[in-house]
């Protein structure tokens, strides 16, 4: 399998070293990485990048064209389209949640070309899952974008997969590790909403703008293609009554406690009739919920169905390791024959 | 798709009508049951059996060779193998844990005529896991198993598929709903061993010989073939040390409560250097462990691995109609074209 790679950020980098780590492992695949794409032009070898030096250069220099063997600033994405040499392309440029580009372009242009694509952009998921995966379809190709919402935590997998041959009914997940872990901070520490923030801020779990996690907007894009993939939805974050964990107060918390509950951010999705109805917010989760010990940095998601019964799946850790762990499960799920 | 269903006792039968209630969903993967066949004999149609009316006949009677098309007591599993005109056969013919039979050589002369196999049957699988699985790669068809280690709860496909590209380090499971249940009651009921057992086997949920469940044997049973399966070994039965929960007395129940923790029957695979230790006993859980919370007859197992961290499944319906949706679930996953 003839590899591309587009992006060089944390996850790129950090799949490169996981491929290097895994090269026993992976050796009845037959990988190639062929491409390495980053901002200002990459590195191309038609008969396999070597990724043991490639991580080895990577650890002082962010600047790949400087890479002593096959880098240069014209091996850029448009040199994949003309020598149409890969078989699969994985998509790891920033997220752009407004246009998708340029992994919009990417991913499109890539199908189009008869690339299979893996991705961990958000962007163009959120904006255009559907029509993607209808040129997936039609050029015989696969999509995996398990990576986009829940990282480690096979959210996509377990909906398709696991869930196979039946209809699934409801959707609940605590999908966002930095609000579960402010929530964490304030039961056990017996603090207030901003006092755990700062806490998880200074251990770089909190981004100095919080907003998209605490305000509970990435919940909602992970529940939103999550849904749209499993459910065969098209909704937008629109669809969806959202609201975050920044007014929740050292009382509500201890009186949760004493109830013997827990606060959660629980995005959910759960058809009612005829229409779906999709909300982010905290809920007061009673003891045997399932989904009552995803704590801390953990995520968890449950799906009830027609004929499978319940199915909660927790864990995933967190970081670009586990990210790109995500982005090899795609990899050799597609290798494996699957289509998804 | 053509199918051949061996087997026509309660699992075969809720397959029968999981097939005709989801006939419209069905229709993109073209199904045709062609063989039902059950002890004395079977039923064949080339063109494809009316299963709603099998399901119909089936209300009021068991023996399928009155069947009024295409019944006959010359059909056998013979006639598949001499028609070879099928493409995957089920194998749902009761358990036997000391030969395999007649499951083994189904399933040995299925593979061996290119048809892929889903099986619910321990036994075979139990017994001869490995030399079955060479058999499915060499003849290049797909043995599926997920309904003998867990029923709907996607076992195997969370290991196979959800997992794949990582090292499964260690499994745990609470894998038997029967004990499970009484464990619950003797917690809820303040109630003896002895009193839950009754209850349970009132309910139906106990068997009127316990043993294989609350001796533990269906745990190890489960633990071995997950734990061949994902972490590719070759265990047998007598590598487990395998504990029941006979000795469990209100008393234990009320400590643990008062400790915040639960009882379980957890199986257990773990590498400890170079050896795999593996056990079915009673542990207490912590409130914070991802299996403290499957309660009552649901089941859950938890894989962690070397990247891709952590993850808990739960749940799983019991029952005729998962088991069969777990066949299912298998059939769609063959027709998407997944290696397993």
């Amino acid at each position: 399998m003839r590899i591309a790679i587009i992006g060089y950020g944390g996850v790129g980098r950090a799949l490169v070293e996981l491929l290097v780590n895994k090269k026993e492992e992976l050796k009845e695949i037959g990988l190639q990485v062929i491409y390495v794409i980053g901002s200002k032009g990459g590195i191309y070898n038609p008969e396999g990048i070597d990724l043991a030096s490639l991580v080895e250069f990577s650890r002082d220099e962010r600047d790949i064209t400087k890479y002593p063997n096959g880098a240069s600033a014209e091996v850029t994405f448009h040199k994949i389209l003309e020598n149409k040499d890969v078989d699969l392309v994985i998509e790891l440029t920033p997220t752009n949640k407004e246009t998708g580009e340029p992994g919009m372009t990417h991913i499109i242009k890539s199908l189009e070309k008869g690339f299979h694509v893996a991705t961990a952009n958000k962007g163009p998921i959120l904006l255009n899952y559907k029509k993607l995966r209808e040129i997936a379809i039609e050029n015989n190709v696969q999509l995996c974008i398990g990576c986009t919402s829940g990282g480690a935590l096979p959210t996509i997998n377990g909906g398709i997969m696991d869930m196979a041959g039946s209809n699934v009914l409801s959707i609940e997940g605590v999908l966002n590790g930095t609000t579960n872990y402010i929530i964490k901070e304030m039961e056990d520490g017996h603090v207030s909403y901003d006092e755990a923030l700062k806490k998880a801020q200074q251990m770089g779990i909190a981004e100095t703008d919080p907003s998209l996690d605490v305000e509970g907007w990435d919940t909602a894009s992970k529940l939103l293609i999550i849904t749209n993939v499993i459910m065969k939805e098209e909704k937008t974050l629109k669809d969806i009554s959202v609201a975050g964990i920044t007014q929740l107060t050292k009382e509500d918390i201890i009186k949760a406690k004493e109830e013997g509950k827990k606060f959660k951010l629980v995005g959910r999705s759960i058809r009612k009739d005829h229409t779906l109805e999709m909300s982010v917010k905290l809920e007061k989760l009673e003891k045997d919920h399932p989904l009552y010990g995803v704590d801390g940095k953990n995520k968890g998601v449950r799906y009830t169905s027609d004929t499978l019964g319940d199915l909660t799946m927790i864990g995933g850790a967190s970081g670009v390791t586990p990210a790109a762990a995500s982005i090899l499960r795609d990899l050799i799920n597609i290798h494996r024959g699957y289509k998804f």
